[in-house]
């Protein structure tokens, strides 16, 4: 699996005299068209990617920094690609166009709100792009660290349907999905449903924990909840501004994403799902699991998005 | 029909000496497979219910509260069932269990957050179980009573989908619903568009009217409105904190709730509905009078959910 | 085009010395059965209407104002038809009621809550009258005017569905739409997906546009994202007291309305959609173009809606 760390590098740059903490980062995706597994079996699927994995990586950067991004398109490809960040303000015609196999295509733009946001292919049709595999999340973290609780353990959660047949346009535009997923895999982190899943997210009791909730969609609503949980605090779009509390559910539109807070008082599991149950019973499903000796390692650094 | 009274016994016990407040409150629920009515007419269906009744028992504690609560899976079940309190956190394996005929499961919950959380069984296939009626309320006082405007009545209610079928769960995966009703009967609170409905919500004018809203599912998503009315204040989750103002609707998911409150200048009548025009127009509205000489019971105690 | 001061008359009126602000605003509008186009091509459709428009006349009023209300349904009109408006607290039986060809109705109410406010048909079948063009927007100015960031150009956007037949009310209870528009034209501002698109919005870059929001359903809720932009604000129902920070996406259930604040640091453009696909790529894509020279007219007075 490849490490973000080889597709980012950060270069810092003071920004005149004033302004110290403002800083550039360089990140680069590549658009590759590969196979990845889309269950535990690991049955594969003819995916669209961002450097061969669903979702691609988790990109991070703070409020106020500057993002010079590049898309390299494999030459490998059979088709034009492009990101669309939704944490940017540019034009959407010039800097999101759509990047031929073999080329490469940049923009800049400056994180100017906090929190988590989705990002997609936008390549013509849309709809087959996103549906095969072309999301990620993109986290800006706040500039002022004390704007929200200081999170324990993070984990990314992106929701999107499956399509049986990733040629087949007509479908997705009939929102004809089979399963609804997290992180691309069918009951991917719920060895409850599927006896083939070997991973969950862990955390400790009474620790906070920040899922990062992406709905990539293509199509449907999820009604993002937590089985015997409840959310201590959900900031729509991630931003501090937006706190709202002690929530069993919240509704994010497919392009739209939010964290979510959690903290359990006991051991146990929690079971994130959309609260839609033909969403959550076809693979919506993922288990969260509190216990004293949760691996210090799961829900930091690169394991926040649990591959 | 059984009175809350009798499946619910409050026994006080402190909690040490500095948490005087503190109480523990031992719930009580049946499950019971009987034929209850779906419509004003008396169509029996073959439903799945807390207490023979659907919606279940709304069950009423206080922020702080200690739930112990018991579930009796009655003797003449053909299915195991559970209990899915929103308003617990707990551990979903051990404490959701399911329980089979004849048998009794428990398990403890602290109400620590205070709103409106939604109950349903859990035990699977849960999107059968749910869609059949075992779904209800729990309404959980906020401990400041001065955190909310005092409610002059308040209503339950609980929206769900209807399918032709109980036995036909493939027809629930594929959200094939028949109807859209509020409290288990298609236009169950609504003269206007059924002769045969005899029930309605009243206030006076000038009256605040907390409606409880619980979207049941399975599937569907609420777009909670009120004809020829405004809502004051809506609460996500019924959290005090949450409070929005002025909203004609508000989206409330599939396993999701929130309070609204509304106060009619005028007397006359306003038309509770989903205003996913399909939802409404198969049986979701609910009639809320408002007259001068409303009656004093409507809207209180055990009237909050009309039965 | 009918111009809106036809249709409106304004009557200033001292409510009593103490209340020198409040005025009567007499509105009217009136029903006509007539063909409209439904894309740049000017495909006709037999769309039933307020003012022989679709979407009707953008009312505009001050909190606090009295409204004075009358609907005249043609004498040409085969059905009868009324007006709903989600700012109004009356009396759905009485006031609602629907009129036949030839006849007026009235009443009046009082504009309590400031926002942004749906308006429709709501004469039986409504899910027909209203999927046949029979929607507009009411905006209720805040009287306190430093509530909100003053915008510098408005626009209002409403979203609905196209089914194809128009006297298929079957089609409409089964979802069945073919296309989903804003202001009641497949890609009306999007020359990017339709070369017959001529019309766009406007802005220049820096200036605070504030996006009124409708969503007219009948069915399908929306998930309103700018692409290549985010929303400064988000104001549910438009009230100022409901403020949301820096969200890339806001769900506005059918029947619901909302305010959208986006500023763009560049010259280029955004692009208004629902972000669900299936919605956004049959029709729900607007085009806003942000350029130094943008015309000072587009976005202020009538323009508000681009015709």
């Amino acid at each position: 699996m490849k490490k973000l760390s080889m597709s980012i590098a950060v270069a810092l740059a003071l920004l005149g005299s004033a302004a110290v903490q403002a800083k550039t980062v360089k990140i680069n995706l590549t658009a590759k068209e590969v196979e990845t597994p889309i269950d535990n079996k690991g049955t594969m699927y003819r995916s669209w990617t961002y450097e061969g994995m669903v979702p691609g990586p988790v990109i991070h950067v703070e409020e106020g920094d500057v993002v010079e991004f590049t898309l390299t398109n494999d030459k490998t490809s059979k088709n034009s690609h492009s990101v669309d960040f939704h944490a940017a303000r540019v034009d959407v015609v010039k800097d999101f166009e759509q990047v031929k196999p073999g080329e490469k295509g940049s923009y800049t733009f400056r994180a100017d709100y906090p929190g988590i946001f989705y990002y997609h292919c936008g390549a013509d049709p849309m709809i087959q792009h996103i549906a095969r595999g072309m999301y990620g999340a993109i986290i800006v973290d706040p500039k002022d660290k004390s704007a929200m609780p200081k999170a324990d353990r993070e984990y990314v959660l992106i929701q999107s349907e499956l399509y049986a047949n990733p040629d087949n346009q007509a479908d997705m535009m009939a929102n004809k999905w089979t399963n609804v997923m997290f992180n691309g895999g069918i009951f991917k982190y719920d060895p409850v449903h599927d006896p083939d899943a070997t991973r969950m997210l862990q955390a400790k009791p009474g620790e906070r924990v920040r899922i990062y909730f992406v709905n990539a969609g293509v199509n449907e609503f999820s009604s993002f909840h937590a089985i015997a949980g409840i959310w201590d605090k959900v900031y729509p779009s991630g931003n501090p501004k937006n706190a709202l509390t002690g929530l069993q559910s919240y509704v994010v539109g497919p392009g739209d994403a939010a964290s979510f807070d959690i903290i359990s008082p006991v051991e146990g599991a929690n079971a994130l799902v959309t609260h839609s149950l033909r969403q959550a019973l076809t693979g919506a499903i993922a288990i969260l699991q509190y216990t004293k000796d949760a691996d210090p390692k799961m829900g930091r650094g690169e394991n926040i998005l649990v591959r």
